[in-house]
């Protein structure tokens, strides 16, 4: 029994692939779900994206993913999904590819839940010049930043999917996942799997929309959905802790824009991730003095 | 002949429809081109987006777009494309659609030159409210910065599509297009159209894209293609000049990122943009002192 030994992220993301090699299925486990419902959205991303990964790896020697949008449709539920392929272009060291994401809905109807188009390259050929203007976040190191299980405040045990995670917080940016809105729109904190799973290029994509919504820490509360996310993946990381960096700069017109930027153990920027998300419950009552425009 | 009076810009991704109302044709002037080459590639977008805008708002009341994705496939010509519309998903307030733009190579065989997916929504009927860390950028008004067809070492004739654009610089900022890198990654700019069509919601995908490579003021020079552009667009801007702030934190491993801010007359964040560029030359001579990390 192989499967006995993939990781938890591996599983989750596994595909089989019918007979004419663009249509793969998947089978995401109920562990993956936010608050008893639907999975988190960044776990119907990752089956995606792996199915894509496989085919353009397969097909053209890209595993890695370069570049992702991923349109959320409707929210996914645990259990089967069905994954179509298509290739759009390939090239010698790029190929873009699309994956959409159906699911039977509660009438039994075919629903599309997501759709992913993505460019895929082979980023161990990259060449390691960096020139950046870009600094890893300053933080305590893990063991002096606040596991999320350990937060108060924080609905730890109704979000299942986190019990994959293993994420310290920076104790300076603990206020919106913490229920105390700081109004700055920040997160820092560092990320693993909880099983050790190393990090990978396939899994940056699940970083970047692991955490607590940073609308959040802009006063806001409730469901923020996605409605898009759009992930570069710059390097395949190295092993070990990455260190993961949110905000946000505007929450306007009922819509908050996220960033996420994801380091490496080695110091390297390894993806940046923006989604725009919709705010579903009434505006914020909001702090004082924290910089906001209102 | 109502048609002379269309705007550049509305003129370049006007559409029409076939008896099918999905596929749709449009002709680009070749006074978008770049280098006497290929279309801008914004302005691909804008005609992918215009057919998308149409349909969303003739069959959902969805004109503006909210969020769109586009994958650069292959540099489109002027001339006849082919304009193929998905609508993926509706909803009352929101719905989501997929334009691939087509054209014949030179050799005859239809190439599928860029797909966009994008959400659609009612930007008119969006409320107000304004939550935000950002700030618009500082800079002389537009009369005391530099028109980028007066900029020194600026090739403004051989960009044909700067003709369309009237661009004032930050006196600060004018070292990429100018050929003297700060290494800062940064541009600052005023912006409308020269023809002073007001800007719409359908407009700034264009303005996002419109600005020469921010990869120049990194000290890299020549072709920066696009592989993916990225536009939230948050609000119908006001009339009037449209500032802009482009700035990129990672060019690395053969790629770099380039992120574009759009304020409106009115102080409104408007748009925000993020694009992924392959890095067509060699490696830049670096400038020293300037905060790079090599």
């Amino acid at each position: 029994m192989t499967t006995m030994r993939l990781s938890d992220f591996d599983r989750a993301a596994a595909v089989t692939w019918a007979d004419d090699q663009e249509t793969a299925n998947a089978d995401v486990p109920k562990s993956w779900r936010v608050h008893g419902g639907p999975i988190n959205g960044g776990v119907t991303v990752s089956v995606a994206l792996n199915a894509l990964s496989e085919r353009h790896d397969r097909e053209f020697g890209h595993p890695d993913p370069l570049v992702i949008s991923a349109f959320f449709l409707a929210a996914a539920d645990p259990g089967p999904m069905e994954i179509r392929t298509e290739v759009i272009r390939s090239g010698r060291s790029l190929s873009t590819g699309q994956a959409s994401v159906w699911q039977a809905g509660a009438n039994g109807i075919p629903t599309e839940r997501l759709r992913a188009v993505a460019t895929f390259a082979n980023l161990g050929a990259t060449p390691p010049d960096v020139l950046t203007v870009a600094r890893p976040p300053h933080m305590p190191p893990p063991e002096e930043c606040v596991p999320i299980s350990d937060l108060p405040g924080y609905p730890h045990d109704e979000v299942e999917v986190m019990q994959h995670y293993d994420m310290r917080l920076d104790p300076d940016t603990t206020g919106g996942p913490g229920g105390r809105p700081s109004g700055l729109g920040q997160l820092r904190a560092w990320f693993r799997m909880r099983d050790e799973r190393e990090p990978s290029a396939l899994l940056l994509p699940l970083v970047v929309d692991a955490f607590p919504p940073i609308a959040w820490d802009l006063g806001v509360s409730g469901w923020v959905p996605t409605l898009e996310l759009t992930v570069h993946v710059r390097a395949r990381p190295a092993p070990g802790w990455l260190r993961v960096s949110i905000s946000s700069a505007n929450l306007a017109g009922g819509f908050v824009e996220e960033d996420a930027e994801v380091w490496d153990s080695s110091g390297r920027l390894v993806a940046q991730g923006r989604q725009l998300a919709k705010i579903i419950t009434n505006l914020p009552t909001l702090p004082v003095g924290h910089g906001w425009v209102v």
